[in-house]
């Protein structure tokens, strides 16, 4: 990573970017050097040099000028869709883990689902001249169009090819479907997510794919849409399920926030997880072995997917070519106890 | 609230503050109210009558210039020890819901629990020029004592008396061994929290008032002390506690995450909850309720926890005069399955 290291000498004062290219490593590098509070980061040896020739070269610190100067505030704003949901925070620390080593802080604001909550703090971290963005929100096209800093999306994907780190739906939803059919399940149902949000199709699309290909029925009555990634919307369509009046052994839900959601109104139903409806779920949050029962779910690998969001963005920042990057990582079934043959079998 | 209202009028360019002299309403109100993002937030009637407003005093918005002449960011740095614990995503709702009627954004930092990440991210919220701090990581002297922005601490207390906002530790713990030992506890363990962090040593000592209160023996081998608020550390307090050979029919966990790691370690060792040791946890944080069992534990208001740091801090940037502010809200039990009467009664 290098950054504007051709900028002509020039008279005044000895700049950080000074420094920087005398030791030959980046400016971040040199700023956490000489920063006391993140000196530990940086490898004691390249440390001392910088401190050493900083000396030489008559450098002095002035944290605000310095930032000023490069036009970079070494801040990252990252956006989320809702800090209750256990999803995001491994993903924050691994966004955090890779933009520590690099300088980087990882300002973090919550929209909770709120679409004019996300244009304002999206305004005010702009105003805070962020250097670049990871959202876990919504696409380049809702909020981010007038932007110029780098955009990065994490576990969100649009159709215009604004670079993003996603866990593959697709594969995660058919392994759940196939885990089902080999128990014997054939009324499948779904509980599905929002349609707005690339999660949400995606795995509604899968879910289609994998039951035609196993030859199962497709029954409208059989899906319902929770209006938002949350227990609330998911006992809300689970609800409007039971209600429909169709058959079915299994719920496959879009993502395990949902899945709690079937589990309060199975359980309001007086139905038994899984004695009389399996649950599937998505994601493997941070807790999901601990529910009553544990859950059936697919895993996909979040402080990984933060983490490449992270070094994506960077390498976008330090100017690389990559506008189309789009990382899929894989998805894997985790079985627990929320699943079993369905009865009569 | 109002801020330095009394400003002598100027000459120069009509500023926002100006035109919230005119109206007779916040500054705050004014942006919101000529910020299309953040408009809808104020009510219809006074937006009409602040662009009227400032048509007829020739204002023009400038947000950047606006920002630096009011040495104002409208931001509010939020500092978190750790975003897994779901304690604190609805505190940080309840700060948001606070602080966005004032027209303030939370800037959010996650410290990790690890000092040095929490001093960067401070110094860096620094630099971007935070109106004030809600801190749930330390005290004062930690971190803030070169900070002239005023600080609220939130679920932490310290003893120099920074303004801070804390549920009923005292009081819950009291509940919780009342609880025990209407059950028919005697023999009561503590899975203590770190004693470096208020919440930590508050219970703690709760718990030993409690004990002696009630006339029960206090037992070296029934206290172990966790190094985190996490499920790790509350797992290995308890694999201490067991292997230190002390017999008791119940654990008091200093909090839900140490609980979880309770339930963890009795697992492991072929002990039922509740039928062989009942386990309270502290602060009924999501998900308590889907545990496996679901957990009896003292609940604190963790919305108007973040409600109130956010209001308290609020009101001294507008100069209040609260330096020694300090609001206990109430704790109460909420008793699950995770507690019954001991074997043999």
């Amino acid at each position: 990573m290098s950054v504007e290291s051709e900028d002509p000498p020039r008279a005044g004062p000895t700049t950080l970017r000074d420094v920087a290219r005398r030791v030959g490593i980046h400016p971040a590098t040199v700023s956490r050097a000489l920063n006391e509070n993140t000196r530990h980061l940086v490898n004691a040896e390249t440390a001392l040099r910088v401190s050493e020739v900083a000396r030489e070269m008559g450098y002095r610190p002035n944290p605000i000028a310095r930032g000023l100067k490069t036009s970079r505030s070494m801040t990252i704003g990252v956006v989320l869709p809702d800090l209750t949901n256990p999803l995001f925070p491994p993903m924050v620390r691994g966004i955090e883990d890779a933009l520590s080593p690099a300088g980087f802080t990882a300002l973090i604001a919550n929209t909770d689902n709120d679409i004019a909550r996300a244009r304002s703090v999206v305004q005010t971290l702009r105003l805070r001249q962020v250097d670049g963005w990871i959202s876990a929100v919504a696409t380049r096209d809702d909020m981010f169009e007038e932007h110029v800093a780098p955009l990065v999306l994490l576990n969100r994907q649009d159709e215009v090819g604004t670079p993003a780190v996603v866990g593959d739906d697709r594969d995660g939803i058919v392994q759940a479907v196939a885990h089902l059919v080999e128990l014997g399940h054939t009324r499948i149902a779904c509980v599905a997510g929002p349609q707005a949000i690339s999660t949400g199709s995606n795995r509604y699309s899968a879910y289609i794919e994998a039951m035609l290909a196993y030859g199962l029925e497709l029954d409208h009555a059989l899906v319902r849409f929770a209006d938002s990634w949350s227990e609330r919307a998911g006992a809300a369509a689970t609800r409007e399920l039971l209600d429909g009046g169709g058959e079915f052994t299994a719920v496959l839900a879009g993502n395990d926030m949902t899945a709690l959601g079937c589990y309060e109104t199975l359980g309001e139903r007086g139905l038994g997880v899984p004695d009389d409806v399996s649950v599937v779920g998505f994601n493997d949050m941070h807790f999901a072995d601990r529910f009553d029962p544990p859950l059936t779910t697919v895993r996909i690998p979040h402080h990984e997917m933060g983490l490449r969001a992270a070094e994506l963005l960077l390498a976008r920042i330090a100017g690389g070519d990559d506008e189309s990057s789009h990382v899929v990582l894989p998805a894997e079934l985790v079985v627990r106890r929320s699943t079993r043959a369905p009865n009569g079998r």
